[in-house]
């Protein structure tokens, strides 16, 4: 049952890249709200945004023994991605391992487990976005997948799919989809843009997007604070 | 059922400023351990403090529409402070909805569910309390009141108390009591600079609070550690 | 029942800090993966690395009086442990018994509750691991007991332990094992070093530590990815 | 600033009866789906359904003392709200203080911490909702005060309003809407019974409410399963 | 995007109920330890032993529409699987929604989210499992899906699906390995069975399961407790 | 560093019976309120009162094999405590695991983890008191110790310490005091069977107990409500 598939498919460069620019809140609005991670992943610094192709790899908890095997899977510009199939606080990854990812161009690390060495991981500028931090040391006895489908935190990803993440968390798109979900991020950016320069010379989101007859019609009633 | 209260009362602007100069923990004390927010409210970086004129949005779960509604009703030195009536991990509020804040002169947020783009609400300096942070995004379908009492981490808050937020957490003073908490808060701060000279100096609290008499009445005993 | 024990056993110097320089995460290896506290126990503000001897603080929950008491026991390098006999998420611990601890040349503060003043620590560089950050009053009322044995954060301490603390959490060692956790660890770093270079140098963890023919044995297999 | 405050008001005896058979989730949605407690409030055994007046106490973490103050405020119908001023887990209250609730008519107790001695309190029948269940000792140390207005749960109460509570959680209404809610929630009931018959007949909600339009405007649609 | 496929292929009725016999506990383990559900899915009461095809209803946060629009979708023999998009606690499905499946013949719900009506779906012999129990109403504004892929509490799962829920939780296996996994859950429930009598009888698992060499080997030793 | 520690020594029979009769919360108190596990530790059923000799097992997370090895260890009147050396929810241990200890006498299992096959536990009667309920399998790879000093949800434990555990939690009392444990416990009983006839009389605790001046003294105050 144990396998490491090899070779899998990626998306294109522009495309990932476009998706990093783009951040997180922007991606997962354009895909339809979906593809967030649980909100518990959070980035070891702040400041990092990337995106990168998904190496998955799924382990026991408490051994990371397959993040070993997976680390030779991993191609420039991939995000590993670390899911172990029952919920434990360990720390499965320091800075050992970051060494040999960056040494293969890797962008970084998404684990629905713990990790460790975060001084030393934030001086590399290594980003990771993990459920915990803890020292907890991990075995090598269990064998796991690398390239299988895994649920992350709550959300289904297929290795190749593409991984953003920043300081809102971490999403995932569909390695087909990521062309269009990019068009899709533009042109809401695009749009966006447009209601910022609004917004910031003082009109308000009420008129800007129309919202007050609806308001009223659902039954809004303004009313005076009566003195005390 | 749902109104939204205009032309609230608000505490003097000088009563404001003052309390924000005392920071949450001093606050807090002296109007009688009161007040606090759950501690699950965190900011989304460190360093703010500040105080403000609370306007309150009392709104749907997973739905943001009422924050657009309570913008409008916001004035310079206001905090805006959201509770949803149910608890959701979600990101109500992002970078858009800050600039109309800022275009309007307010100074933070407080909300009991999640905020997003916090890269860029960092980059802007404009501070969020929050319980989460996520992407997750809200629907506009539901309407709620602004302005109306609401509970917001656990505490009861009125339309026009004063907020109190920095890195320990947030505090609400009623806005009738304001500056009668000032008061007391510059009292104890004034007591604690005069400990806080003696504790450098090497002086033991024990001794400065007289505190020796009562523990040895209470039965405390000191015995050397014996030898092994 | 309530004792305050004087004087203490404490580790030598250099052996604390030697400990300090080695870490959180490869002192708990080094040990057999063991004394890690709770991963709960985070630090108010990142880059802190500290070691010294455990000063240990058992009391009631939202009473902080023993931490006055505590205070006179504490010498120059030690680590003040405060452990609540049941949880509570109250700030036992602020900027002005900071004040007197540093007076006294102590390190730093391990306490399974919460803290305040985290801008005052952060600005003094007194670094603190707690579980929450909370402006929460305690009051002055029930003894408890220094320098006995407690449990914080699920691991047991006793007073003269070694305490080390980083951003990646916090380790105990026992007093009497410290020399040669210490010698272990350094050990364990020589060994490191030498794998680090390797894996920069583009080295596979699969190689260099030998791991491929155990992976076969135990059944694990190399695929491609169909073609979609 | 500690206070008891005698001879609060109470609904209507028939009313609040009304209330405890509807049950929470019918009240709830009649009220405008406001008023209920967090879902962490459990009860700690199944099967009991109540309504009462609310006795309200607000008190210091770990200290129980004013429970006792509040019993003698209590008269029969009445249930003991209690919410300590910052959250702990230990066991405030326990089989003899309710003896002495049963012997004055009390229905039940709502409390946003621990209780004790659970299985006495299963035999007595005397049902409570509470957050934990602990048998975690307090002090009697600290003053706080009975029937002011607290937070508990998340919920404002104020005394003499109406608690409700069962296996579904535990909800508040607002005394002066007590009647009003009663009526509006029978009228619930009614409306629920002659769709229960319907749907238990086989017909489907989706035409009992008319959905089928409205969704398909929002533009849902329906595919057969492909064959594999 | 919001599509509901009808006539999902199902797994047979004899493997169905084969596996309901074996049980969670049994089954995860058969199919290699995979599919268990997180454990914080709950059953609302204790005692029930289900299995049924999945008939599966992604849906936004604290909206319930779509499960109306699922029950449509279901036959005799199925269990509801309900998956928001985000969490909530609030409560998505009450008696009135049980009323109709029963009379569907479906046998029972799971949910990553709220239930309420607990006492009456009790009554009923309706078994759900859940992550909250919470009365707090939803709204009928936004559409989902029925019959998609979903991950419900951190579990992949396809409609059709089979799904296993008693005291230990919820598995889900994939339907067309459902008859192969019946056969290793037979298979070791045969085995256990054998195991089950030689453990009643006295003998230790150590000496049945031949543990004691491999312990030996591994350096495990025995020693007399010190006399004190 | 793996042992095994042969023949433990055990508190006097009499004292262990004597002990659970008392129950939980007595013994805590009696004890000076210490020594009680996490309240978070659950029964896996209402109703069972037990006491008996602590047989400890320090194990590996996610790695059951050290039961294996500690049933051989533990006597007819004993009760398995286990305590995996970093935090997870898998089950590791279920009902045939439970046959091999009723064989043997022993009393029940207290758990920092979870457990699993609970209707056949239920069943049997054979009462666990554990963190989760888990049917996640676990593996047989990783040494640990018997009969080790332990900490487990928060409190230290020695081999042949005294467990009592109930409806209200877990307690330990250490061996060499449970005989004067038992005597204050039985004393607390007494003592509390003259309160609880006085309050179900009608008495109050505020004149039981005398608080009525010391309440005075400290300054409350009691008001009539005022009128509306």
């Amino acid at each position: 049952m144990s396998r490491v598939y090899r070779n899998i498919p990626r998306a294109e460069a522009s495309v990932i890249d476009g998706l990093a620019a783009c951040g997180v809140a922007t991606v997962h609005e354009a895909q339809g709200r979906t593809g967030l991670l649980a909100p518990a992943m959070r980035p070891i610094y702040a400041g990092a945004r990337i995106a990168g192709s998904a190496v998955t790899v799924s382990l026991a908890p408490c051994d990371n023994w397959m993040i070993h095997v997976a680390v030779e899977q991993c191609t420039a510009g991939d995000i590993l991605v670390v899911a172990p199939t029952s919920i434990s606080d360990a720390g499965y990854f320091g800075e050992l391992l970051a060494c040999s990812l960056v040494a293969r161009g890797v962008r970084g690390l998404v684990i629905d487990a713990g990790v460790r060495d975060v001084r030393d991981l934030t001086a590399m500028g290594f980003p990771v976005w993990s459920r915990y931090v803890s020292a907890q040391g991990t075995v090598k006895e269990t064998l796991g997948s690398v390239n299988v489908p895994v649920v992350c935190a709550g959300a289904a990803i297929r290795p190749g799919d593409v991984i953003i993440a920043d300081d809102d968390g971490v999403c995932v798109v569909a390695r087909p989809e990521a062309a269009a979900v990019l068009r899709k991020s533009l042109a809401r950016e695009d749009k966006e843009a447009a209601v910022r320069a609004r917004l910031k010379a003082g009109e308000l989101g009420l008129d800007i997007y129309g919202m007050r007859a609806k308001l009223a019609e659902r039954g809004l009633t303004y009313v005076d604070t009566p003195e005390e």
